[in-house]
């Protein structure tokens, strides 16, 4: 069985521990690994680890000790930073999204970096933190992206500046921008439209005596699923490319990315069991079902949008299957489309691995559909 | 504002008490309400209450006190019955999903009916719950209903009659059938061709000798939420003329239903406050953020499947809008589709209520996404 492709240590706790499943397994050393990677290829940039991907306080804590900063998204997420270590000074606040109470609490704790990305979200950042400094998001388009964004969040070019010399009339400090590609995006040259975007707006915003400091350029790095993705190296010079281009000699901004499944996914395997098997009758394929699905920590298998690499530990050939979770619900499918095969002689009470489920996975999970309970997490490897 | 539309006592509370959203409100009155409802529009039916719609402790003790029997999917919802009083005897295992550790912890604790589908889960109810009571699921069409139930689960009439068959050979009682016409199912008539199919069995069983005892009808029955619903007494009827069509005279089986959003859904309101609004541009509609989200409670409206009515505290003049949760995930849209209207003067920090949201929520919501709670409950009503 080669469970666990970027761990062999995890590969030796699932042996010699057999834990009972469901449960995600994470080995803080690929943590170590991916961060070192992630500065490695993005040189210029001060990576901002997105919490939400795993908010594992054991994760947090060893970040906070190789000098990451934080993309935060709420106050139970600053509490979070705070309580294992982090300065509040190298926290950003980066969900457009947030209650007045929330913000007034963050500024309380000393967060001073805020988002927004519409004109009520800046002035309630003005009131509730005075002096903070903001950015503001631009709309991104998200093609190309596993896990794509939609226009739930962002602003356009012309509003951005608008609002970015307003926010210094308030007398907020006026930051910069940012933008986001999409989670799990795949393709390197997605950056470069935005960076150029951001580059006009810069500029734009120069003309009216509002001088910017700071461009993020959100998350969006790739974790290795079941496809094939790109190193992040090739991602770290096509960026580099654009922001050369874009931003030629002293007028490069500071360059933050808040990458979150390309730190902690790889560094996760979510072990499960087969409970349950009907075997293909009218045409129809095998159904497996295992006792995690969508409602137990694979929720980002809703549209069969990711497609872990899955593992078990029989050999021989393979057919067909329907994956399912153990719920009652029908949506409770895990993939249908997607074309998995597991082995034929696959049976009840065999293990099925989900490989890079470090992110996006635990805290997804129910508090207790159907009376299954949440996804509890291991913690392994020294993390430094 | 007409908030609770199906209890005043909840308006009054909400108003009275101004809680921390968002939160879910509970009257237990109307749970009691509803389930008398129940019993009058099908009296030849016994009602096994669905836990999964609403495991709230509250709403589980009160149902035991009024004399209802429960359909339970896990080991945590058998203990949450028996917890609050319930009979192992009035416990149905309605999951065909079950490790054999659950059937057998559900067997020591008293639990004698099982749900199977397959040849293995039969099996394995056979070696860890020797001489239960088992009744097999048909596969059933669910057109018609809003939240259709697919083919995860349910086995053909044929396959039915041989394991049937087979479950009295291995010295277990061979006890029914079921079937699930999907939940909210909307047309009375969909139960029919299920019972007739139902029938057939029964007369196939009887040819092998053997004699079935029970048909459980399932869920499925219709919760009023935005658009309008048939009273549940259309619903008695048309089931129990369909019942002496296939089942006449003495024929008739013992008869079980699983109601659950029936049951628990008009119970409750889910209130949110508005923490976002961004005004429309580029044609786009104006998009409302509220505290509450598809993983703070509102899973159900995934596909925009369950469309609540949604109250606020404002009059005059509406406009259309599209409503989002409040973490950074583009899929945390609760309504884009489905054409809801919001007043103009909605503000930051008004109240948006969804009614009917008493089952189906705060089960679902998430551990702990983005750093937000799960939805608490807050209960009321005498309950008697």
């Amino acid at each position: 069985m080669t469970v666990a492709a970027f761990s062999p240590r995890i590969a030796r706790w699932l042996h010699d521990h057999d834990p009972s499943t469901p449960c995600l397994v994470l080995d803080l050393d690929v943590v170590t690994r991916r961060y070192h990677e992630q500065r490695a290829a993005l040189p210029y940039a001060t990576p901002y680890y997105a919490v939400k991907a795993s908010p594992e306080p054991a994760v947090i804590a060893l970040l906070v000790k190789l000098g990451a900063c934080f993309d935060v998204a709420s106050r139970a997420e600053i509490d979070l930073c705070l309580a294992n270590g982090a300065d509040p000074g190298s926290l950003s606040y980066g969900n457009t999204i947030k209650k007045s109470a929330d913000i007034a609490y963050a500024h309380q704790r000393g967060v001073s970096t805020f988002v927004f990305d519409n004109v009520r979200e800046l002035d309630k950042i003005a009131e509730a933190a005075p002096g903070a400094a903001v950015y503001c998001r631009l709309l991104s388009e998200s093609a190309g992206a596993r896990w794509r964004l939609g226009d739930n969040f962002g602003c356009s070019l012309e509003y951005a500046v608008e609002l970015m010399t307003r926010a210094a009339q308030l007398g907020l400090r006026p930051y910069g921008l940012s933008f986001h590609v999409g989670s799990q995006q795949l393709e390197p040259a997605r950056w470069e439209p935005n960076i150029a975007a951001a580059a006009e707006a810069f500029e734009k915003l120069r003309a009216n005596d509002v001088e910017l400091e700071m461009l993020n350029l959100g998350g969006g790095f790739p974790a290795r699923y079941a496809e094939p993705v790109l190193p992040i190296i090739q991602f770290g010079k096509a960026i580099e490319q654009a922001l050369d281009r874009w931003f030629p000699g002293a007028r490069r901004p500071r360059i933050v990315t808040e990458p979150g499944r390309s730190i902690s996914a790889e560094a996760g395997v979510l072990r499960t069991q087969v409970v349950s098997v009907r075997e293909p009758f009218e045409g129809a394929d095998r159904w497996v079902y295992l006792d995690a699905g969508r409602f137990g920590g694979l929720a980002e298998t809703e549209g069969e949008a990711i497609q872990y690499r899955v593992e078990t530990e029989r050999g021989g050939p393979t057919q067909p299957v329907i994956m399912a979770g153990p719920t009652c619900d029908s949506i409770d499918v895990i993939y249908r489309d997607a074309a998995y095969a597991l082995p034929q002689e696959l049976e009840i009470g065999d293990r099925v691995d989900f490989l890079s489920a470090g992110a996006y996975t635990a805290s997804y999970s129910s508090i207790g559909f159907n009376g299954f309970p949440p996804l509890p997490t291991h913690c392994i490897g020294g993390g430094s």
